[in-house]
């Protein structure tokens, strides 16, 4: 049984939840398709250009919506490319991203950061929706096994902590609630992709907003996480798929996703070597993954262009319409 | 005889020479009319947010170049205020006007400035070309009546030196040469404009350009100044009307304009009180300027509304329009 989109003739809503670049891996591997395609995107980025403008303007942060955006974009290629350019490090503009400079003004005009984003995707001719998580500005804080806190994405992102200790818990300060989009998002969604990324700094933070574990308890859709290639340090340090997977659950409730894809195809010693020296290693497709509580589909999915390990968009978006068809 | 944009079928080329606001005074109240408009406009500005720009990513001014794009635009008004939306004077993007940004973005890009406008006008729904006079990069300089040379379209208009002196001579260092768009616009126009605007710092500065003041003179087009509201110190301290038109005569050729459009509507006292905190008069409507050697229409140009003196763009584009059907 392969998946082929030209068959299927039903237009599905499909909806990803996380943030940084996993979310547009999955959206531009799902983009051919001619679905409905939405993110959900966590508002915890604090770091870079982002942040700097979060400081200095008080906007929720542009990073992640920006890649969405961009993911979803129907336009020509400078365009996208517009979006993504950074401005030099050096300067008065000082390594700012154009999109994120783009959506800061939009609000800044607007007085609405959604306005926003449906300003910039006129701009980027994006077709589907692009939805922050949560509307209210909060801080993603980090509890380690010392019973040390750490507080801001970009602090526990990179680490100043010793990073082989486990994250113990993480939490919102203050509290957030979902937006309402996204409950109505997840609810008339039939498939619904979390991840993959950062575990505690781009998936989860989604899942500790207010609504966002019941959105996904209440929903029909079909629940696939899918699990990263590599680990992080100081933040999945030593992680194996099963791990990742109770995490995931852990946050989402029992029976939080009903799919799990992990990567099975160890990448190239000469690749990992890079990895290896911010020791981050190959994310072991454990057997346990299985036991852990959800179906767990073990796939080659590895990108073979570039030199950084990445999932490869087409192979996931054919694994997630596969499950789809799934009875 | 009283112009009727919808009695005049025939499309016309008009062309408006200048920079700053005065283009985009004259392209807004033409654009009603349905007509083909261009604008060329100096490559001369060094100040602000295009100044900084200019020296960090080493492109051409895109300030001007901004303006007249929004002047052009058939965009909704939100795309406009993005545009010419100026971040805060304080923080990392510290007073960038966000249309500078997008064109420097672009620029830097593409590598090329022409490119970089065209697709920034796709982004505003442009109608009509926006044409850099020179694509080289100059320096606008300028020797006072004291012998001084003042080196910088800034330093010029916002002067350090006595600004009572009189401006004997501009020049551009390094020379520049007219961009073939810009001799293609004047040749194929109808009606080309010029200004208004600083006389010295943004009309002027186009004629410096080798080639503009040959093209001027071969097109067969009715060219037509208009004279500024007020008199600016340091530029062009007590001109009359008459001594405008003798600096552009003396900058375009003897025949260089067929018309002037002189203001002889004099402001509210209370609204020429600003102006005269910096030593900014009323521009005498004075009758030798029917002897400079073109005819002269004297006319009430003013703007109503705001707190400053501006040329209403409507009463503009109708003394523009009917010149034209003069015999």
């Amino acid at each position: 049984m392969h998946y082929d989109g030209f068959m299927d003739k039903q237009r599905k809503n499909i909806v990803v939840v996380g943030g940084g670049t996993g979310v547009f891996t999955v959206l531009s591997g799902l983009k051919k398709y001619g679905h409905n395609l939405s993110a959900i995107v966590s508002m915890a980025d604090d770091g870079g250009s982002t942040g700097i403008l979060r400081e200095e303007f008080g906007i929720l942060p542009p990073g992640d919506i920006r890649r969405a955006l961009v993911a979803l974009s129907d336009a020509d290629r400078l365009m996208a490319d517009l979006f993504n350019y950074r401005f030099e490090k050096h300067g008065s503009v000082s390594g700012h991203s154009f999109g994120n400079l783009l959506i800061t003004a939009l609000e800044q005009i607007t007085g609405d950061f959604e306005r926003a984003i449906v300003e910039a995707g006129k701009i980027l001719a994006v077709r589907g929706e692009v939805i922050p998580v949560t509307l209210q500005k909060t801080k993603l804080h980090a509890k380690l096994e010392n019973g040390k806190v750490v507080a801001g994405e970009t602090n526990i992102d990179v680490p100043k902590h010793n990073p082989e200790l486990r994250i113990k818990k993480i939490f919102l300060e203050p509290r957030a609630t979902i937006n309402p989009r996204a409950t109505a998002a997840i609810l008339g969604a039939d498939i619904v992709v979390l991840g993959p990324g950062d575990l505690y700094t781009s998936v989860l933070p989604n899942f500790l907003v207010e609504g966002m574990r019941q959105a996904l308890q209440d929903t029909k859709a079909k629940r696939i996480y899918i699990c990263n290639i590599m680990t992080k340090h100081g933040e999945t340090h030593a992680y194996k798929a099963s791990d990742f997977i109770k995490e995931i659950l852990r946050h989402t409730g029992e029976s939080g996703v009903d799919y799990a894809l992990v990567n099975r195809e160890r990448p190239d010693d000469h690749k990992m070597k890079l990895y290896h020296q911010e020791h981050a290693y190959f994310v072991e497709p454990d057997k346990e993954a299985e036991a852990a509580g959800t179906k767990v589909i073990f796939g080659k999915f590895l990108r073979t262009s570039g030199s950084l390990l990445r999932h490869d968009p087409e192979k996931l978006a054919r694994a997630i319409l596969e499950i789809d068809i799934r009875k």
